[in-house]
């Protein structure tokens, strides 16, 4: 009997000594196809693990934007660390103003359990993203369980945080750029909470980085490196920062917030400064597992 | 009175230290709007001339695709040279078949100055990138008309070979990844010289790398840099990197090829190996002008 292969091989490119793969599989939490970006550094088919960066992308993003635009995969090659990058959303399926709605439709998730019609029971990526998608690719690739780091851009910014701060010990090391701070208190947040999770605001507070913070959570020992560019557009009215830093300070977390001049919200901020992201990630899953 | 500016400024983002712009202007050489995109390495603004490197693109490119996707600009800015990447064809025109010759029309244009209807007198890529982009870049942004370099990816690959051969002296430094050596002897090369020059193979000549070096053209004092892979799909048919070794070796001049094992005509390969290209131009540009 042969064993139906679990996802198909879209896209296998030889990089930087590496290979950059596209994987589209049928999933089972989201019930719809879906597709993931798969980063492998040299020599990650010789047996031992490969510690592994999960990369959450923002809103109206897929698997493909960090994957072509962050320029990741020439220090990923040289630290050894694979770089995973799901799909922002289901895709392809028949719900409700999916296609209307960027902000929290096709291409939105917040990376949340949703509980609300019509987005339960598809929109539910922090199931896929913590354990259908492990569970699939981990094995496959030989990649380390025991040693994963994450990170985002913007919503999938505050996704990382988020699934970090619910999962006691799933990721050895969390870092973010330019992350919405606190969905319960900004525009984008509450449109998308209210329509994945309903109208009390108190359910709220279990995906919300700042609630969860002030709600007991952490990060695990290592430091938590937050980008912010000064010149981004939407730092004021959606992003607050301050927000992030107020709620680490008050439990004595280590957030260290970098404000960068000049920068926007651009995959170039992104390109810019993951160099120090994945050497702070190299070095704590270096003495985790 | 105040002067009309050249050119309208449409992305202006922070990158590494520097600036990634990306202009529009109306071409006076092609009689259509175009877009360019440039990058100013840190510190190009204090009144120093930048050195430059212009890249060319391939068939179906636009000026974003090397932008997007190379990853070229962090050494840029550590090399603190300039990066013009132009667009690859006239675009918006009512030339008939080119929207629907994606081989020559719209995306395409292999650099030449086409003299057959309907492509003349709009495809007129090699007017374009030698004469009217310089002339209107260089002063704005204060880069080194004496220190330009040319690279290039497949069609753009042989219009950086060529560019150079046919300007002696325009650029200090040549290189190209994955180039069509010779147009006259592929498909692609074939069917676009047809159109662009018409029948007549004798004019081809002044239009292909290998036969402008067995015709006396050389790329003046500094060895140049080609590098291919060798699970390139269009290596055999359209590529055919062993002529260009051919005419190099029966000239005497230094072209150095570098088979890349694994790699194929993707970004991931340019990105793998856009680093000694960019060093070994900005060495060659330190000691030109």
């Amino acid at each position: 009997m042969v064993t139906e292969p679990a996802f198909e091989l879209l896209e296998d490119h030889a990089a930087f000594g590496g290979r950059q793969l596209r994987i589209a599989h049928s999933s089972a939490t989201l019930a719809c196809r879906m597709t993931c970006s798969v980063f492998l550094p040299p020599g990650a088919d010789a047996g031992a693990p490969v510690p592994v960066l999960y990369w959450l992308s923002g809103l109206t993003c897929t698997d493909e934007n960090f994957t072509h635009k962050a320029g990741a995969q020439r220090l990923a090659a040289e630290l050894g660390l694979a770089l995973v990058a799901p799909d922002t959303s289901p895709r392809g399926l028949d719900t409700p103003g999916a296609d209307e709605r960027w902000d929290l439709g096709t291409g939105a998730s917040f990376y949340v359990t949703a509980t609300a019609a019509p987005w339960a029971p598809h929109w539910n990526m922090h199931d896929y993203v913590i354990r259908e998608l492990p569970a699939l690719l981990e094995p496959a690739f030989g990649l380390d369980a025991t040693r994963r780091a994450v990170s985002g851009h913007s919503m999938g910014g505050h996704g990382a945080l988020v699934l970090s701060l619910r999962n006691p010990g799933h990721f050895a090391s969390t870092s973010a750029f330019a992350p919405i701070a606190s969905p319960m208190h900004c525009p984008w947040g509450e449109r998308a909470f209210s329509a994945y999770l309903g109208s009390d605001r108190t359910t709220w507070r279990a995906w919300d980085a700042c609630a969860l913070m002030e709600d007991g959570a952490d990060f695990g020992p290592h430091p938590v490196r937050v980008d912010q560019g000064e010149a981004d557009g939407f730092l004021v009215e959606q992003l607050q920062p301050e927000r992030l830093e107020a709620a680490a300070t008050a439990r004595g977390l280590a957030l260290d917030l970098h404000r960068q001049a000049g920068y926007d919200h651009s995959y170039y901020f992104v390109a810019s400064f993951i160099e120090p992201h994945l050497r702070q990630h190299a070095e704590a899953l270096a003495t985790a597992g």
